[in-house]
């Protein structure tokens, strides 16, 4: 019989302290002058889990440092690593902030303060949920934790640290909390991420502007071009006509269909929220599943030509459009970039040059549904929320994802205690009490469920 | 026998040397600090004028003064205007000029100054013209000079100055000289202009910028609805897809193609010119016809989303383009400019709002190759050359061209004796000193021939 867990109210005290402690160290990946409250929050962290009983290290990389820390129960049990950020978003607007940002302050049942919900709060869910297990005696698997401080500037010396201890970080399955789940009333398992191939094309016509009086019917217009070019690369139905583009794609289970469908949404509402007149995309999906399992292509920028006040007679040399391709498992990011660089200039009318430069990319990820990880992650859900969480994927990519399965090579589990209206990255950030202690107690029952995974 | 007209050396040095006087005031429309020179200037053609015999006047408007000054030899003689200006464009990049751009300096059989060609040289070529033919006796014709100071910044003071001063500057036939001919070794008459209809197309998606990843695939982007509205425009064969537009236009005549297919051009070196792959357009037409009497539609400028370096995973919000139609006789710019504003909404798809601003529009202008001024035009212009000139139409619009033609109801013939090389508007701007006699001499010949138009 498994144990069940409480947070008692002393609990829930200190371990509100505890992360506002952790809240009050301004740790602005971003700002320089930040660097010296970096250290101290990984210091705090590794203080913190040593206290718990784990070989914890502040270990330098060419960046902010990561902390690192493992307590190894068993080499015949299971072992989570647990991945979180205790970098924040710098403050700034400052004015717009009711309290300051690193002093963390309560109102209505919520927790403001910069870094509240993203990420340092729940991460220390996960330390406070292990506290919590450890309370009932000997942790049931191998726990270690990978914090790092750089999430918020790209991550870019964690690849590197991955490779370099791949083998220290060795593990069975990957915890990340640092997002939302899908609606407050709905614990959910995220088990997928949508990949990309980001791009610029850039078309070229005549060799300077050109007065449109003199040379309008004639010229080459690189903006009209560009239109074509991008007009082209979907059809009617919204389907990308890229040859090759769909090829191989894992089509969406019946069995998401179904619970995609269950879940609590509503196109209207979504057109609402947004403001927009339609939702248009590719037929034959529902909104989830074009969000979620189906890929995009979506122009992000274009430019050329004149852009200021009024009119201005010119036919531009040159224009250029950044476009991106949302991708899904069985799509490889190399692969779909090679296939728009082929396509757009069998597609560019005449008397243009046009050129497809590859700016970034990312590989999907998914992990079955009936992978044993995600099943125990449900479960656990289940536990603290009385309820059937939702299983979802993400629309969006989250590199350092793509680069734990590359590298570890283990399924990576989104189980996100936060809600998008705590608002990450903008002013008055916050994070719902209820949600941090459930969040702790997600990860006490969590882990005894990861724990008995064969 | 009409009298033939020569430049005796005395007559080419004083004809230089009162240009060079002209071209030493630096009268820079738009720059205030130059606001006693315009008036200078204004004086000094007024001077001139009234040692010619004319009644001659600075008139003040709201902007900068116009020079307006008449000889009325006989009521029962044909009227001709001659419209110039004496205002310049900025001299700016003043770095580049190899001389001073306000002192004339004469190099290799050029005169190198601002203005020199736009349109002080070219005005001034009339007024010794007018010098020239005077020396043989009374004017056969009544003479009217109307040289504004706001051209380079828009005239917006001379149409009111038309509109109240109508029966004043009542004539036959208007008379402009401030513009290229077709080649160095074509003498041109330039019978026609294309008209405008400029607007700017905005598109909203939804209220704010969204994240590519949560919403790519539902949101409305309103980058690629522009793309679409722009390509849906033209059609494979590069005609215009709004309903209505072509209803009702001049078609070119075989006389007209006949014509310019016998003037030196090659599309290949047109091309190598603008260093284009090639000179896309409308099937079934010339070059040249296209350029100076067919409509087209191009894409002057474009903006949405992220235009920085790098990749920003973005679904903007809004995007736009100014989009602007050249227009043909039998075509009228409010009416196309009401025939896209109807069209867009229609073609645009789903999930967006779009609105079609005018801003901006101009009436294309023909007079008949056959009628009696243009033909006259041409019959100087053999006197001076010793051979046939070219008729062609210019594929830009003067609005003031349409402002003469609307209030003073008069055609206007374009015998321009500059060329492209002389680069108006740029630094180093000349006329060549042949250009500016040849002038004269065109000037004197075409007042005669005006003169016996029945």
């Amino acid at each position: 019989m498994n144990p069940t867990f409480v947070l008692s109210e002393a609990e829930q005290t200190s371990a509100n302290n505890e992360l506002f402690e952790l809240l009050r160290i301004p740790s602005v990946s971003a700002d320089p002058s930040h660097v010296g409250d970096m250290q101290r929050a990984a210091e705090y962290l590794q203080a913190k889990l040593a206290t718990l009983g784990f070989t914890a290290r502040v270990e330098a990389t060419d960046g902010h440092p990561v902390v690192y820390a493992e307590r190894l129960s068993d080499p015949g049990k299971p072992t989570v690593l647990i991945y979180g950020h205790y970098d924040v978003q710098p403050e700034a607007p400052i004015e717009e902030w009711l309290t300051p940002p690193f002093e963390p302050t309560v109102r209505n049942g919520r927790i403001y303060a910069r870094g509240s919900t993203d990420d340092k709060g729940q991460a220390y869910a996960h330390i406070r949920g292990v506290e919590l297990l450890l309370a009932s005696g000997e942790l049931p698997l191998n726990v270690k934790f990978l914090l790092e401080g750089e999430e918020e500037v790209g991550s870019k010396n964690l690849e590197p640290y991955l490779q370099q201890y791949a083998e220290q970080l060795k593990c069975d399955v990957i915890v990340i909390s640092d997002g939302s789940r899908f609606a407050p009333d709905v614990p959910t398992v995220t088990y997928g991420l949508r990949g990309l191939s980001y791009v610029e094309v850039l078309v070229q016509g005549a060799n300077r502007d050109l007065h449109s009086g003199s040379y309008g019917g004639v010229a080459p217009n690189p903006i009209n071009a560009l239109a074509e070019i991008i007009s082209k690369l979907k059809d009617e139905q919204g389907r990308i006509t890229i040859p090759g583009f769909y090829d191989g794609i894992d089509e969406i289970t019946q069995e998401e269909r179904d619970l995609w469908a269950s879940l609590p949404h509503s196109d209207a509402e979504f057109a609402v929220s947004i403001d927009a007149a339609g939702l248009p995309g590719e037929a034959g999906y529902t909104t989830l599943e074009r969000i979620w399992a189906r890929p995009t292509l979506d122009v992000n920028g274009i430019w050329g030509g004149y852009q200021g006040e009024g009119s201005k007679t010119v036919i531009a040399a040159k224009a250029g459009a950044k476009i991106s391709m949302r991708l899904v498992p069985g799509q490889d990011t190399e692969n779909i970039t090679k296939l728009i660089q082929d396509y757009v200039p069998k597609i560019a009318p005449a008397g243009v040059k046009v050129e497809v430069r590859a700016l970034h990319g990312g590989q999907p990820v998914k992990i079955d549904l009936d992978n044993p990880y995600v099943r125990a992650a449900g479960k656990a859900l289940q536990q603290v929320y009385g309820k059937a969480p939702a299983f979802t994927r993400g629309g969006g990519s989250i590199p350092i994802v793509a680069a734990f399965r590359e590298i570890l090579k283990a399924p990576v589990v989104l189980v996100d205690f936060g809600l998008n209206e705590d608002a990450p990255h903008s002013p008055n950030e916050s994070f719902a009490v209820k949600d941090y202690h459930n969040g702790i107690l997600t990860s006490a029952y969590l882990l005894q469920e990861l724990a008995q995974v064969e």
